[in-house]
């Protein structure tokens, strides 16, 4: 793919600020975006990709200068799984995030300092009403797809209940209707690492020491439960670094570097309070919320690809066939797919090419199918 | 049972010091170890009971004035599964602990100040060959068998392999024989996150503020380990606290007010440098270390009774599995249990009623017997 670049869509002044779940009002708001492909005249092909806690606008191609391509660029682009010579790509920063949206290291316009922790709470229904404005904005009716694994699978479910008229169909991934105690106790004590380092300062560190240290905790608790026991084993086994120095408390196995890195990389891309507030509405995230199984998705009329993976622990395969057992319930056009990998959640980046055989297929039903209006 | 009381078993002075996997030397040292029943006049009734990571010598019965029982209690006692009328059942700190025996937070001798980091690395094997000179001390030729789940189950696994004359049975539960990169990466965690608290100081903070913070946040980690998935969305659920302030950072969900308890309650009875020192002996633990499966355990008599439990996804039952493989290519008299707990890890705490039954049965097995000499 050429290059790419992010854009920004702001929405302010009443009524154009958004009325969060929790009854606070936010605005103005700022979403970064990119789009890839182009918009066909009826305005059918657009897909809507939803981005995991610590994703980014940024999910295909090259930013000018950079070499690091776009965090699913192996299935966004011209004859790839979202092929961008038949659909119109779009991508967007959530709220509450830290990539060029609008969240808590932005700029309070009452104080005219960083947010902060008076940044309101958000949930990914708040998440996903910001990118329905986005959507309008681009004055597409209805999207062909929404698809996102993890935190990007909630917000597929959730365009499912909220805007089942805006969707043709929708592809959550790896994900779940709701968070289990174990999924919040993993982000729960990501959150006290950061709200421990004395640098956090209940969030006003702006423009100080960040708590990079707490940070860095919570990313690596993360990544052992983005990881399998077996993707661990494979990768890592019990080798030692080479520059390892025995019998003191430095990384001396090679999975103790390895969590270092990438906690110490984390840091330098990601904000701390964005950490805390992503994860929040994560783990309030329950569409079931005392409906019946049967009632969640009534009356939508999108077909539905649930995808999971075998050695999927952090979002296990059973809680994909709830999210299946429901949309049959409602009489949904639904295919479920278990892919067999050990790279446990991770996968729903990794495991390309049996997802992009999954997606292609799918999206091609999707668009030759009439029953939803095309 | 009775009041017990920890005892101290002290070793000084060269040759009575011990020489450490790692080279360097260690001396004194005290064992904090407690007995409860009867040594019979044969010697052959005496049980060594191994604790896990955080355990200690107080296994059973209640200190005087104690509310609270030892860690073990539902298992020892007169009638129980470790019947106290019929055995002698031993437990000790192992070394590199905090309840009494010697670790980094006993005096240096050569500084007159508590060791923090000059405390030498100590492996599994070390804690053995402490506990071994104790059970010298006791004038026991042969124990009848050492039991112990996680961490115990290892040191069970290390009497097999360092001292196989001095045992008639091993009971490892809920273990493995090395620690796996995922085991390493939840202990790595825990440990950044004691030494990312700027009260640890490289670990000369006694007398000071003590790296609380630091070591609630690993204990929560542990916790989540410890429990599974079904025993969590059973205890918990989503429920909210009654006292929960909702779209704040507090404790909301149960779950989470239950891990900052376990994690603020953890800190006053555990000392963070023992933390760091255990869980790094727990990682190197590898008794395979290049060995053959089949040369393992050659040449050990003793029966063998290896339990796991379905639930516990921290040390998973194939972990156990390979345990029985190696015991039976030996040709040793083998007995495996797989217990349909949903507990998780904390199982081998827990699930009392089955584990009793079994340990009864085979301690009989063994104890009438003469196959290694009654």
């Amino acid at each position: 793919m050429q290059n790419t670049e992010t854009r920004y869509f702001t929405f302010a002044h009443p009524p154009d600020e958004l009325t969060l779940e929790s009854g606070e009002k936010l605005g103005p708001i700022t979403l970064a975006y990119e789009t890839y492909g182009e918009l066909n005249r009826q305005k059918s092909n657009a897909v809507l990709v939803l981005h995991a806690l610590s994703g980014d606008a940024h999910a295909a191609g090259f930013h000018k200068g950079e070499a690091t391509a776009g965090w699913w660029d192996n299935l966004i682009g011209p004859g790839k799984g979202l092929d961008t010579d038949k659909y119109f790509v779009i991508c967007s920063n959530v709220i509450g995030g830290c990539k060029g949206s609008t969240g808590p290291s932005s700029i309070n316009p009452v104080t005219g300092q960083p947010y902060g922790l008076d940044f309101p709470i958000i949930t990914i229904c708040d998440m996903v009403n910001a990118q329905k404005r986005l959507i309008d904005h681009l004055e597409i009716e209805k999207l062909l797809t929404v698809i996102g694994g993890s935190m990007g699978g909630m917000e597929a479910l959730q365009w499912m209940v909220a805007y089942p008229d805006r969707i043709r169909s929708a592809i959550p991934i790896a994900t779940t209707m709701k968070h289990t105690p174990q999924q919040i106790a993993f982000n729960e004590v990501g959150r006290q690492a950061i709200m421990a380092d004395p640098n956090w300062k209940k969030g006003r560190y702006y423009g100080s020491a960040k708590p990079a240290k707490g940070l860095a905790v919570a990313r690596m608790i993360g990544h052992i439960t983005y990881m399998s026991d077996v993707s661990m084993a494979e990768k890592f086994g019990r080798r030692f670094r080479a520059d390892r120095e025995p019998y003191k408390f430095g990384a001396e196995f090679e999975v103790e570097g390895y969590l270092r890195y990438r906690g110490d990389n984390f840091v330098k891309r990601f904000d701390a309070n964005s950490y805390l507030y992503i994860t929040k509405a994560i783990d309030y995230f329950n569409i079931l919320n005392g409906k019946r199984l049967a009632d969640i998705f009534k009356g939508l009329k999108a077909k539905v690809l649930v995808i999971a993976f075998k050695s999927d622990w952090l979002y296990p395969a059973y809680q994909s066939q709830e999210i299946v057992k429901a949309c049959k319930l409602a009489g949904i056009d639904t295919t479920y797919c278990e892919i067999n990998s050990t790279y446990g959640h991770d996968a729903f980046l990794l495991e390309i090419e049996e997802e992009a055989h999954l997606i292609k297929h799918f999206l091609n039903t999707v668009s030759n199918g009439n029953r939803n209006g095309a």
